[in-house]
């Protein structure tokens, strides 16, 4: 991946973006044992113990703070690109990627003031609780003050990141590098039009009975199947460690090496733990295809959610809802519960999964409405952060735009504006990426069809082995070293758009409900 | 704890002391993270993550070792100190404590040439697994030359960290802080005696059955006693986790806050489970006990392996081998066993798990055989230190000891000297530890005794809770405050000593061997 070196000292060639990479080595270590403190307190941690465990991962962000912030990282950057650039190394080198990931990092820590920095964590951390408590009283108002503050937070943070057009394209840039409020609009205006003409048409068709999967189901007999979804998918053991728990998550603890995720398993719906195993399982492959040497690098810590979304989505729905995926499978889910599911044949089970249920709560809700709740999300924090919209105000702003999207009212702020964690977390910009997730996980499959003609015969026959190679040459191998605009462009020439993604849901759904 | 401070400046006086602390509490979060990082590896890494484990753990020690050796450190130390003794604080205060501490762990970590620690570290890996190799295949000379480095090694190890009498003196320091080889001399001498005569007197007594013990005994069922015991032992779940593993070990991940503990459990040895788990249980009740203020301090960290093993030995034995502990938990177990147990009675119980084996193997010695082990180890590992003893002559040094003690000679080196790993991890002058756990906890019995009149009927009737408050405030909770032999004097006015050790060993034995 280097170009001609002849007239460097070849002691010398290297040294400086060696210097670099060791630095950037324990800044990754000092990442992954994050993790492993945040992983081990979901899944391990003595319940008296959380108060020690937040202050070591206080002490251990603080020293990967000091190291990536520090005047020495700057230096050794400078130094390397120079290094590079007297060594005439290709724009498209692994190197020159890592550089490049290296600056923006450390940008990324220096040009944050420490006292925003840490007001903008104690108030996270406060408005978390607080969110709860109003999510489960169903009381915004007490929400609001400290959601108020965010916003204001959340603006000054966007100047001091810098942007061209707009504040939120600098909070945006943090989940999606590259992407802006403007490219977002244009791609979801005609999404927004499309996504309610398909429901429209789909709430005429057939009806569905799902009943049966609000059975009761032993969690043990769950967790084995989700054991056995992921084996079929390919997610090793020797690798990975899959866990039930509350939520469902992954995380990587030593990168490609270790990479850990849970399902959630409930005895009273089926669904529960079949797609989030199956949503983490996708994320799971991705994080273990990225090229090993990435390594304790920054290359290996994707920053694209919508990238990463992608992954996940094209496992749980676009293959983990086929008719092709349950072929293979749905004999052994029967055979796990028949006295569930010996009687429902493949094709019910199949329309059941894929019930358009138009929830008011967006992680209920089905592949149509889902981005539609997204959409709302982003009009709503796009006003919030530009000021055109207040805090006060938000409530109201929520269930009129719901009710035009969705034809009614949310019966309460717990199951409207008030579900999410998000922007009590005081992640603004990382909704869209849900929504790019589905759009890239579309175009991506289109082109895959293309490359591997026999792709249906595969699933059917649950041979996964043909999708997880493309999937790695194509996508994860590359880990953070493309933007995924380009990354896409690469792939299918095409950019990020919502064609394939409507055409799939048109395609899939006037089977299901037998509209033509 | 303080005195007066009149004269100071109340802004000024703890100044110094305070940064001090500060950054002793980021060595201990470093301390900490290290032992979850191992603890992970031992229960939940995914098989192809060790590499890549050794390597975070490589990182973390190295970060712990900078901050700890650094010259700021030792600043730090002498400005904390000068301070204090401006101010006139108590030598009994914890502060001064706390101090003498930090400068011991400072010099520990100057006082060797970084190469030694180096190679001692690259050779230790090596070894333990060259040991293993030899242990399996019972050949002495694979592990012959590794074991000679590391004595010469250790030899110089012991010169760069100083002693006043003997070079084992130095490294014996390292794991039993104050202690010299003249002293365990003068303790051994007489304990050997009286172990070989007490064996002697048992042996022509009666013959005891512990076959039941050895049928098979599902390990799910085991496990759920083990945690049973536990929870008599008050090794609360909100601060401690336990798992089962193939070695039995203790660890704190936030000092007193997160304990875990594994017990080893097999399906066809029934005191495996139940005495690894209650010796790691007395382990455990230690570390939850120490003085929550010491958490992220070097006060919250034994150095001193005999008091620490005097805690677990207690249990396993004094208490765990007792009949009043049987009376309360052996109903249990029997219902737990019932097709096992169900005939066996009590006191026939009682004596199957006290049975004297005189195994080849430590491991599996009874109370009497054990510190027989033991003290071979010791004055061969003295005499290989002091250069009285080659590494080639050494296995027919052990067998010939072994006869003296025993009449009869190992099988084989895997069953005699290769049977321990500790010299292959470089550990000279862990051995002796364990028979002063053995002393300690029998004159630490005496004294509870006496202040607890209760003791016997308490346990009888499974009530801990006098023993366990009498052990968090008479041992626990000062830590790493006193030197252990300061301690037992302050408890017991009696210097460490086997009296109390033997005289329990021939009260009981007496017993279950019917002999007077």
């Amino acid at each position: 991946m280097t170009t001609s070196t002849a007239s460097i000292n070849p002691r010398m060639r290297t040294t400086a973006y060696e210097a670099l990479l060791k630095r950037l080595n324990k800044i990754a270590d000092l990442q992954s044992v994050q993790n492993l403190l945040q992983w081990d307190q979901d899944i391990c941690l003595p319940d008296g113990a959380s108060q020690a465990r937040s202050i070591q991962i206080g002490t251990i962000a603080e020293m990967q703070h000091e190291l990536s912030s520090s005047n020495t990282t700057r230096l050794l950057i400078e130094a390397a690109e120079a290094e590079l650039q007297a060594e005439g190394f290709d724009n498209d080198s692994d190197e020159v990627a890592m550089i490049n990931a290296a600056r923006r990092d450390y940008q990324s820590k220096v040009c944050l003031p420490t006292e925003l920095v840490s007001r903008f964590g104690t108030l996270v951390a406060e408005a978390q609780e607080v969110w709860q408590q109003a999510r489960e009283s169903s009381n915004f108002a007490l929400f609001q003050p400290y959601l108020t503050e965010l916003v204001e937070l959340s603006r000054q943070k966007g100047r001091y990141l810098g942007f061209a057009e707009h504040p939120y394209d600098a909070l945006l840039d943090e989940y999606e590098p590259g992407m802006t409020a403007d490219e977002l609009r244009s791609i979801f205006a005609p999404l927004k039009q499309r996504l309610l003409d398909l429901r429209g048409t789909f709430s005429t068709g057939a009806k569905i009975d799902d009943s049966f999967l609000r059975l009761n189901y032993s969690t043990e007999k769950q967790f084995e199947f989700c054991k056995r979804l992921l084996e079929s998918m390919g997610v090793a053991n020797d690798y990975s460690r899959f866990d039930s728990h509350t939520s469902a998550f992954t995380t990587s603890i030593a990168n490609c090496f270790d990479v850990r995720l849970t399902g959630r398993i409930v005895p009273d719906y089926l669904n529960m733990a079949i797609f989030s195993t199956i949503h983490e399982g996708g994320h799971a492959l991705f994080d273990r295809g990225i090229n090993p040497a990435y390594a304790r690098t920054p290359l290996a810590e994707i920053h694209s959610m919508g990238l990463h979304e992608s992954q996940s989505r094209l496992w749980e729905n676009l293959i983990g809802r086929s008719l092709q995926f349950w072929t293979y499978h749905y004999p052994i889910l029967q055979a796990t519960f028949p006295d569930q599911l010996g009687k429902v044949t493949l094709e019910d089970f199949y329309r059941a999964i894929n019930k358009v249920q138009n929830s008011q709560i967006r992680l209920e809700a089905d592949e149509i409405s889902y981005s539609l709740h997204i959409i709302l999300r982003f009009e709503l924090e796009l006003a919030l952060i530009e000021g055109s919209l207040t805090v006060a105000d938000l409530p109201a702003a929520w269930n009129q735009g719901f009710e035009e999207l969705f034809g009614t009212r949310p019966e309460n702020d717990s199951k409207g504006v008030l579900q999410d964690i998000h922007w009590a977390g005081g992640a603004f910009g990382y909704f869209p990426t849900y929504v790019l997730g589905n759009l890239i996980s579309a175009q991506l499959l289109q082109q895959i069809k293309l490359d591997i003609p026999t792709l249906e015969q595969n699933i059917s026959e649950g041979d996964f082995q043909p999708l997880r190679q493309w999937l790695s040459e194509n996508v994860h191998r590359f880990g953070r070293k493309y933007q995924t605009k380009d990354l896409v462009m690469r792939i299918t020439k095409s950019p990020i758009d919502a064609d394939a993604f409507c055409t799939y849901l048109d395609e899939k759904f006037s089977r299901i409900y037998q509209v033509h």
